[in-house]
C-alpha cells in the first residue's frame, strides 16, 4: 500500500492523476485482471458487474474515478451528471454514496481540479488509516494458533489491510504464529473464492474449509480464535455480518474459544441499541440452488445474521478494542 | 415401496426376476433417467461410477443384480466370478460385501437358481423392514415444527424409507405438522441434491439452506428438532456421521434443541467404545475446491465428524429408541 500524493496503490485498485485501474473481482480468484478505466460510464459498469466490490473500496475508487476524469478532460460543468451517475451505481451503497456526496460538497464549496482529486486521495488515505488503527488495536490481541474467518474482509474489501484480516495480517506481522482456517462462505463463496487469494497474496498459512467443519475443527482443538468483520453495530455490541457468523460465534461461546470483531467505528448504528431491531436482507434463491440443487427447491437465503454481544470477546474498531464491560458502559453510545 | 416375490420397487431400484432397472443418481435432481442393468459388468459400472449409491442400495442391488443374472442365463460355474466382480466394485462398501457373501454362502450352500433369487429378494424385505422399525420407532419421538436435517438419507440410500428421512416420513404421516429444513450438505451437496429431490417426491414441505444458516435459524425459534442418520456408533453413544453433523448438534445442544440419530443396529460397532476411536476419512482437495475456489487452496476435507454422546436427546435404532441413561445402562454393548 503506498500512499504518496500522486500514485496510489491497493491490492484492488491502481491509480495516478491520469490513469485508473481495477483488479476485476469476478475473475478472481484464476486470473489477475486489471481494467483500465477511461470514462465514468465505464466505471458505473464496472461497479453494476460487480468487478469493484466491497463496501469501501467501491467508494473510495468512485471518488478516485471522478479525479481521474477531470484530469482526463471532463468539463465541471460535466461534474455533477457524472457524480451522481456514480452515486446511483449501487443504490445500497451507503459507502458510495457517501464518498460522492463528499466529491460533490468539495465541488460546490470549492470546484478546483486540485481540490478534487485532493479530496478523493484524502478518501483513499482515510480509509487506509482507518484499516491501520483497526489492526494496531486488535494484532496484540488475537491468539496464536488457528484463526478462523468467515467471508471476506481484507484488501479486496477496503483500500486498506481491511478489517478482520487486516487485524490477522498484523498479528502475522508481530510474528505469532498464525494459521487461518477460511469458510468458503455459502451462498456466494467469497472466502473460497477471495480471502484464499488475498491470504495466498500476503503468504499467511492458510486452509479452506466448507463452512460445516468449523464445529469439527474446534472439538479437535485447532482453533484457538475466530475474526470476522461488521456490516452493522447496535449499540448494545450486538452485530449484523454476513450469514453463517452467528452459527461461528455460536460454536466459539460452546468450545469457549475468543471471538473477535473488527469494523471501523462509523459501523456502530447509534440509532440501533439491539441487534433484533437489525432488518436481515434476503437474497435471490437462485444463489442456494446454484447448479446442483432441485431448481424448484424452496430456500431460505439471507444475507446476514445477527450475533449477540454475549458471544464477542472483543470489538475491535479503528477507536479502539472493547470488551463487554465497556459496551455495557456505553463506549458504542 | 412393494415386496410382493416376483417385483420389487423403491425409490432408487425397480426389480423383476427377469429385469431391474437403477435410477441413475448422477442424473439427480435434474432428471430421472432409469438406466436397464443387462449384466453384471453393467451394474460393476454403475457401482463405480456413483450412479448407484447409499451402502444399503448398492448391497441390495448388487445382490438382485446376480439373482437377474441368472434368470437371463448367467450359468451357475460363471456366479462365483460374477459375485467376486461385484463385491470388489467399492471395496469400501461394508454392505456390499455383506449383501455379496450372503449370496455367496446360499451357492455354497444350496446352488438353486430359486434359493439364489429368494436370497436376494429377502436381503430387499429385510431393508425395507429396518427402515419400517427405525420410522415406527422415531416417528412419535420426532416434535412438530421445523426439523433440520443433514446429508441424504430417504429412499436413495436404501431400498426403504431411509433412516433419518425415514423417521421424518413417519412423523409426517402420524399427522404431525412437519416443515423440513435441509442442510445443502458441503461439499458434496447430497442435501441440495438428493434430500430435496426424495422430500419433493414425498410431499413433504421443506426449505433448503445453506449449512452455515442453521445456527441463525435455531436463534430465530424455526428449529424444533433435529435428525441425521450415522455411518458408525460406538457403544458409548458417540457417532461418526457426514461432516457437519457435529456442528449441527452442537448448535442443537447450545439451543436446547433435541437432536435425533437413526440408524439400523448393525450401525453401532461393539468393538468401538468410544467416539475418539473412530478413524476419519479425509478426501480429496478438489471435491471443497470445486470450481470456484483457488485452485491451489490447503484444504481440510474430512468425510466425516464424530458427535459426543452427550449432545444426543434419542439415538432411534429398529432394535428401539434409547436416551443416554440407556446407553449408559449398555444397551449398545
Amino acid at each position: 500500500m503506498t500512499s504518496e500524493s500522486n500514485t496510489l496503490s491497493s491490492m484492488g485498485l491502481r491509480w495516478s492523476k491520469e490513469k485508473m485501474e481495477i483488479l476485476d473481482q469476478t475473475r478472481l480468484p484464476h486470473e489477475e485482471v486489471w481494467i483500465d478505466v477511461t470514462s465514468v460510464d465505464q466505471m458505473v459498469t464496472i461497479i453494476k458487474n460487480l468487478q469493484v466490490r466491497g463496501a469501501p473500496l467501491i467508494g473510495v475508487s468512485a471518488a478516485l474515478c471522478l479525479a481521474t476524469a477531470l484530469q482526463r478532460g471532463l468539463a465541471m460543468y460535466e461534474f455533477e451528471e457524472a457524480a451522481k451517475k456514480l452515486r446511483a451505481a449501487r443504490p445500497t451503497a451507503v459507502n458510495l454514496m457517501n464518498a460522492i456526496d463528499r466529491m460533490l460538497a468539495k465541488w460546490k464549496a470549492d470546484g478546483s481540479q486540485e481540490a478534487l482529486v485532493g479530496e478523493a486521495i484524502r478518501q483513499f488515505n482515510e480509509d487506509v488509516e482507518l484499516c491501520e488503527k483497526m489492526a494496531a488495536n486488535g494484532g496484540h490481541l488475537l491468539p496464536e494458533g488457528g484463526i478462523l474467518t468467515h467471508c471476506n474482509t481484507g484488501g479486496l474489501a477496503t483500500v486498506g489491510r481491511g478489517t478482520a484480516l487486516g487485524v490477522i495480517q498484523k498479528a502475522h506481522e508481530l510474528g505469532k504464529k498464525i494459521h487461518v482456517y477460511v469458510d468458503e462462505t455459502r451462498p456466494l463463496n467469497q472466502g473460497s473464492r477471495l480471502t484464499t487469494w488475498e491470504l495466498n497474496k500476503l503468504g499467511i498459512p492458510f486452509t479452506l474449509i466448507c463452512d460445516n467443519m468449523a464445529g469439527a475443527l474446534m472439538r479437535q482443538g485447532k482453533i484457538q480464535g475466530a475474526i470476522t468483520g461488521s456490516d452493522r453495530i447496535a449499540t448494545n455490541g450486538d452485530f449484523a455480518n454476513k450469514i453463517g457468523t452467528y452459527g461461528v460465534a455460536a460454536l466459539c461461546s460452546l468450545h469457549k474459544i475468543p471471538f473477535f470483531v473488527a469494523a471501523p467505528r462509523t459501523t456502530v448504528d447509534v440509532n440501533c441499541h439491539h441487534g433484533d431491531d437489525i432488518e436481515i436482507e434476503e437474497r435471490d434463491p437462485k444463489e442456494v440452488r446454484t447448479n446442483i440443487a432441485l431448481t424448484t427447491a424452496p430456500v431460505w437465503n439471507p444475507a446476514f445474521d445477527v450475533t449477540p454481544a454475549k458471544m464477542v470477546s472483543y470489538w475491535i474498531l479503528d477507536t479502539g478494542a472493547y470488551q463487554i464491560m465497556d459496551i455495557e458502559a456505553g463506549v458504542l453510545k
